[in-house]
């Protein structure tokens, strides 16, 4: 890695047409807009690619958005190639294809940040930036138990089988031992609306009564939200979903009682990882390492800090 | 967390003395210049400071340095009753004595950013920046098994018994396993030059032949290449230390055979602590949880990018 050693002040001092040849290219390769998450994570790339151009005049971004690895591949190389990029940031659509590619990248002497889905072979990156899964399931735990003091029942929705899930899940579990809570009943709702309407729907006809849902993913919230809806029932206090997405902040912000905290697993952890690798790039500040971004708990008191209204999610 | 929600860009371009009410201000409290790291970490808190403020505008920085725990609690006390902080940026000089008072800081809505050394209670600060301890025996231990492709046999110095010290122990151990190399000794030289020397003439009388040894810290290879030196020995090819003092990072760089490398545990990671907390302060993006900031091998190859002229350290 190389290190600028004029700091972005002294620069801008300097700066002019002159100074064209000496910028720093800092590549940002990521999925697509596919699903809401994603759509964040590509306004959040932006808007940080736009912020870090007017700090320091002296860094060009490079922004490609793939639908496939095939092409994120590509974009990669071409990033490489055509604009000799000193450092990538990169969310890798699946981390197998990635692996070789972006490990090529390292061994050529460009700063390799990766975001959120890790390689699949350790020590390539020499920075990794992602959420935390124990973290999200244990504030969830936490904030139920807050909300319950006296206990209750309730029911959880899952999301897709996979490691992820299976942390959440640990965490929530953790958090909740000892108190009143008691859990009904698990099932995947996989992430995914239509699923948890159905998985709710489900639990509603078994249990007459329910006092709040951990549906552990806005998508999944809006899903029990509608079937708790369609069902007319009035026995749910509230529903707790997770990640972020805008409508449920906003329902945070205005005291919906229905949803009233949610828990943050951030798209916009990219630009955690754009503004490091900046920072790395630009300073001698160490920027090598892991940084895992924590999961905050949203209510009606700090909801506007994680409001976007330009942003899809 | 209050999120200032106009760039840094649009600020500046407001900037006046209109403004002059509308600066964050962000507190840095850490132990004073007692010990050479502790120094190179003074140093790269005020370069931090004097590069962010020409970044931020909109921030201003009061940064006070502690003889005891005493003293850094009431700094800690004074910047929130007379400078009004909005985050506090604190490397405890102990655990145990700053947990209390600034566990109060965060209660009254400040950030809180902790180094290095953990509170003694979790769940206070919103961000931690650390050091990599397994990460810095590892390194160093593949290090080793580069450098001595056919094995050999060495001598290692420990720090002072401390969680920290194991952790760097196990993760070298577990790097060398199944290589050629062989450890004939491990002794304490508690991060101490004078204790270094001594466990160091102990070894070269009893082993008559030593091809390297891992010193684990910069102040103890001083020590270790100090007996060497008195005892005449020309057996011992290298000798790796760690931290990335400035006398042995130039001695990386000039390509002296006796310290051909150095793995990093920066006393620069004060640095990114006060980065990410003015990134906190100026943009919405996330960086509330934990940065573990990686341990990095210094060869010739990269020495310049880790040299400060300008530190003590």
């Amino acid at each position: 890695m190389k290190h600028l050693k004029l700091s972005a002040a002294a620069l801008a001092l300097l700066a002019g047409p002159a100074l064209a040849q000496d910028t720093t290219v800092i590549g940002v390769s990521i999925p697509a807009a596919t699903h809401g998450w994603a759509g964040g994570m590509n306004f959040h790339a932006q808007e940080a690619i736009d912020r870090l151009e007017e700090v320091y005049p002296e860094l060009d971004f490079v922004l490609a958005t793939a639908s496939d690895p095939a092409k994120q591949v590509s974009d990669i190389e071409d990033m490489v190639a055509t604009r000799g990029i000193s450092a990538l940031v990169v969310l890798p659509f699946e981390s197998e294809p990635l692996t070789g590619p972006v490990a090529a990248v390292a061994d050529q002497g460009v700063w390799v940040t990766v975001v959120d889905r890790g390689l699949s072979q350790e020590g390539i990156e020499d920075l990794y930036v992602a959420g935390d899964n124990p973290g999200f399931g244990r504030v969830s735990g936490e904030y139920m138990v807050d909300k319950m003091p006296d206990g209750g029942d309730i029911v959880v929705l899952r999301g897709i089988p996979t490691t992820i899930d299976n942390e959440r899940v640990e965490g929530f579990e953790a958090a909740i031992e000892g108190s009143g809570i008691n859990v009904l009943a698990m099932e995947h709702g996989n992430w995914n609306r239509d699923d948890s309407f159905t998985v709710m729907q489900d639990f509603l006809s078994k249990y007459p009564e329910i006092d709040a849902v951990w549906a552990s993913d806005d998508d999944m919230a809006v899903g029990v939200l509608g079937a708790i809806e369609a069902a007319g029932r009035d026995d749910i206090q509230f529903v707790l979903g997770g990640a972020g997405m805008k409508e449920m902040i906003q329902r945070v912000s205005e005291g919906d009682t229905m949803v009233p905290a949610d828990v943050t697993y951030p798209p916009s952890m990219i630009a955690t990882a754009i503004e490091l690798t900046a920072v790395g790039m630009t300073s001698p500040t160490p920027v090598s390492g892991q940084f895992i971004i924590g999961s905050v708990l949203v209510t009606q008191d700090n909801a506007d800090d994680f409001y976007f209204p330009d942003s899809p999610f």
